[in-house]
């Protein structure tokens, strides 16, 4: 019954102006998030807005202890980005640089395409091959529900740059690491080896990648004139958001949970991460309203995650030493949560069995395998820390990930709020779980 | 039994790079024009490559009496053209520039926003409300299945900027004329009054467009800083590519059949319109390949259809006078075709039940209304020639249409197919039919 009224209930306050009814924290920081700040790329003046923003938001909310933990990182930021085919068949192609890509010159270059299937072809290449040539990979990333093609596929982003530059390549373009079919291309961070000068690195949309692929079938020699030029500009200050919600047990350890407020520059940043965020701060809201908790719930929306986890890096530095009972973490959009995992010192704790009990009418089952933390809280799933993964159907994030669409009209207010049903009730039972939710022994090679 | 053999032959067969089998000749011709050509502004160098192109794949195929029949048109071209909110919260918002919009200087302007939630509330301000400012109508196009409310909402772009710049308005931006939800803007050709000078024009992506509609509604001014430097660069040749299929009866009147070859600038032109070239080609390639027909088919690939139509005047003009059976046009993407209406100078011919009979196994329906035509061939229906809809499932037509979307990947194989066994089934019976298919007598006011 109840989710059935809702929807209307939201949908109905999300087109007022006036102050939304309580059910409506989650939408409304997404909503309101997007539109007074929009881009947010970590260590930029809009980052600074945004924790602006945070801050008053937290705070007019209720929470205590409202605060900004403040570091600094180095900044990269995107310039121009263009690409023409010269030949065989002039025509535009459209792409987005890498994070931590590096620059063409003003005026660009023309460079002749060498084209891979994936990033073990590419490996295998010798450098004469593809020096001084600009590597295309293709490979495809499929749709799966948990995201995991991510991971089998995100390498070619994560580290396909850097192997082109260590054969010498000039450029590389890979394919985005996306699922949809449109015009956008998505960005994200790649990484350099240690020594290794960055190339210009950016991805093409899955359309255009799709015809740079034909026409490297029609067998005639392709070349196309790249301009790339982002830049680091320095190390700027970032910083992570805390608030909390005070339990009346300071020795029950601390209940870590968020998402993390920067995002990438193209799109406004709803479904990464504005979801996670407004989902966790809504549940958390729900337990500031009720009866206090015996634990303190901390919430962080932690900055620069997508540059790569200085926040949740930041975090652990300073809290790694305090007592956590629970870390966990939203960051994989607004899809419905359908799959939990649990890491405990005790996997016997009746604390499983009261979760999935919690869990079961919200439709949500116990998976297999390991949990994996994310970003932002992993250094302190590293360190031991108890942790969950409340598991997000992800079909179409992937569509959206990281490209110019992540709009708020991707945002399914429906799904949001079946996230912070969740996120609540696992909030309400392990804030007053009898289990001292000690660290968990770590296995070698974590 | 047909439809279920076919997609497999055509999906086998596109993935080949061997030469296409006769049932392929549709999804060929739109796979390599888009990929051979890409984007072919009408008036443009790639245009003039398009035509070539043309040439040469109608000659492959066999057609008769291949050539080029060349006109003048003025020609504007888009320059750079961005957006950004300078306040109240600084962000990007993605737009492009409508066909004959106005410029702005190099370095752009900063105005302030007036909304408008139609055109006939910007058409109903006081000039003083307007004048200076950058005018926004964010009225919403819905989805039709025949694509009427392009009909319905059409008007705010091909009018609405010339209603703004005579009210003294800085510039316009709209809502794009789109049903989609991606950060694409839909582009399209604007008209401006005798003696109104263009200001500069946009349609924001529909997100954009809600994003800017949302910081309308904080209700604290809202001012863009706006950059567009489009062009006219004088006037260029264009041209109709003409193919035929030679009749037995040269004094039984043409069939004239086409689509229209030029694109839009952003995407490589697949649905609009590479696909209606391809379908009314591959229908024509099927009666060249079989008996020789009665009436000559003349098939065209009507040229600087976008900017106004340009190809179907020039038409009319050289050919006109000459004695035409019938006239029908593929522009609407490759979606399916699910009815059909005629206008005949006899309403009871027996070509009506002819018709009905051969479509009907093919899912065609009779439909009420009348003949539309279309830009290419209407010209040719105000003389009252005989005329025919083959009407599309257009549904997510305008999703795609005029954006940097429409590419290959938007065509569906099975669906064009679809569409080229109408339009065969159509040529065989209207080529053929002893109806002497004299002009209707045109009603006042069309």
């Amino acid at each position: 019954m109840r989710t059935s009224l809702i929807p209307l209930a939201i949908l109905f306050a999300s087109s007022s102006a006036l102050a939304a009814p309580p059910q409506n924290v989650g939408y409304g920081i997404v909503e309101d998030l997007t539109t007074e700040v929009g881009q947010r790329l970590a260590g930029t003046e809009a980052d600074a807005r945004a924790r602006d923003w945070a801050v008053a938001r937290l705070k007019a909310l209720g929470f205590a202890n409202v605060h900004v933990e403040p570091f600094d990182m180095p900044v990269w930021v995107r310039g121009a980005e263009t690409a023409e085919v010269v030949g065989p068949y002039p025509q535009r192609l459209m792409l987005a640089a890498l994070g931590n890509s590096g620059a063409t010159s003003e005026g660009g270059f023309t460079g002749e395409i060498v084209g891979f299937p994936s990033l073990e072809a590419l490996k295998a290449a010798p450098a004469e091959q593809v020096r001084g040539k600009i590597v295309f990979v293709w490979h495809r990333m499929g749709v799966t529900q948990d995201g995991s093609s991510y991971g089998a596929y995100g390498p070619i982003r994560f580290s396909g740059p850097g192997v082109a530059a260590q054969k010498g390549a000039a450029a590389i373009l890979i394919r985005s690491l996306g699922t949809d079919h449109h015009r956008l291309p998505h960005t994200g961070v790649t990484n350099w080896p240690e020594g290794t000068r960055p190339i210009p690195a950016a991805a093409l949309s899955v359309p255009d990648a799709e015809q740079l692929e034909r026409l490297l079938a029609t067998g005639k020699p392709v070349s196309v004139h790249l301009t790339l030029t982002p830049r680091m500009t320095g190390v700027h200050q970032s910083g992570n958001v805390v608030a909390e919600v005070p339990g009346s047990d300071r020795a029950a350890g601390v209940v870590l949970i968020g998402g993390h407020l920067d995002s990438w520059d193209l799109g406004t940043g709803a479904i990464d991460d504005g979801a996670g965020v407004a989902i966790t701060t809504a549940a958390a809201k729900r337990i500031l309203d009720g009866p206090r908790p015996k634990r303190t719930i901390r919430l962080v929306w932690f900055g620069a995650e997508e540059p790569g986890g200085f926040g949740g890096e930041a975090y652990a530095k300073a809290h790694g030493a305090e007592q956590h009972a629970m870390a966990a973490e939203s960051d994989f959009g607004s899809g419905r949560v359908w799959q939990f995992r649990i890491s405990l010192a005790d996997p016997k704790s009746p604390l499983v069995a009261e979760i999935t009990r919690a869990f079961a009418p919200l439709g949500v089952a116990p998976a297999a395998g390991e949990v994996d933390g994310g970003t932002d809280v992993g250094p302190m799933v590293l360190l031991g820390v108890p942790a969950m993964d409340l598991v997000q159907d992800g079909t179409h994030y992937f569509d959206i990930h990281h490209t110019a669409d992540d709009t708020l009209d991707k945002i399914d207010p429906i799904q949001l709020e079946q996230n912070v049903d969740v996120w609540a009730a696992m909030l309400r039972v392990v804030a007053n779980s009898p289990d001292p939710l000690a660290r968990v022994p770590q296995k070698r090679g974590r």
